[in-house]
């Protein structure tokens, strides 16, 4: 199973693809989409939405995970951040991805075991989890791929029940 | 010129085409897109998408105007506009359209000449300047038809100046 984990952003898209093989994990590839801070809204939003299609065009993932928002600075940044994460949805609907949400409590409690942890815990885990050299960088694509780790926590292949 | 008004949501988007032929307005179509609410998020940006797109394959508009947004009732109210406005302003963006963005202010100024203008006011406007025989319904297509007059008052053809 391959998931697509995302943290959308305007200026800043961060993902993460890992897979699942049995019980162990592999990022198979992570970053950010920048947007040029320059270009019209309606550009950015272009370039971010043609830049994950690519990736998933690329790679193949069977889900996405991402973030469910609650919570945002400002009503500003919440359609900010809603806007960047429309095309994210879009792109990930005409690939045919299925799309999970999962409250940060939910990522953190299914990466480090502890809803509550702190961010350098989170990264922490990602790295171990995943076997990488180092901690993920920049944050986006941490914060993409715990999203990823926890989706492919939450959905074991289950023993196929045979009605006798 | 024609110019599609916008007024993007996740269960209902309101759009109006407005032409304007010399100092005359006139509404092409008018009506919204409603995504069914049994249908996942990113299934309803997908229809979304879809719809808008075939409304400007149909219209041919130059230029698309969407009201700026700096207020919602919540974060997650303002999420849902962001993620339609998304796929809105990326559906323009495909089409090659111009992407201007205006505050409730200056559309009220534009369309009643008052910014403090009250809603009925404005849609009794928005009916008087494009000549409809009732008051255009529901406010979602009324609200985006304000926006398209907003931008067709605000980009009159200029003379051109010829320097000697």
């Amino acid at each position: 199973m391959l998931v697509l984990g995302l943290d959308p952003g305007l200026a800043r898209t961060g993902y993460g693809f890992v897979r699942r093989e049995g019980n162990r994990l592999f990022a198979l590839a992570y970053g950010t989409v920048v947007t040029p801070a320059g270009l019209c809204l309606s550009e950015r939003l272009f370039r971010l939405h043609r830049e994950l299609g690519e990736l998933i065009r690329t790679y193949h993932p069977e889900a996405m995970a991402v973030e469910e928002l609650f919570f945002c600075r400002n009503a500003k940044t919440a359609i900010a951040v809603g806007q960047a994460r429309g095309v994210a949805l879009l792109a990930a609907a005409e690939a045919g991805l299925t799309v999970s949400e999962y409250t940060p409590l939910q990522v953190k409690q299914a990466v480090v075991g502890y809803g509550r942890a702190e961010k350098h815990q989170v990264q922490q885990m990602v790295r171990v989890l995943l076997a990488l050299p180092d901690l993920p960088r920049p944050d986006d694509a941490a914060d993409a791929l715990a999203g990823a780790i926890c989706h492919a926590h939450s959905h074991q292949p289950r023993r196929e029940v045979v009605w006798p």
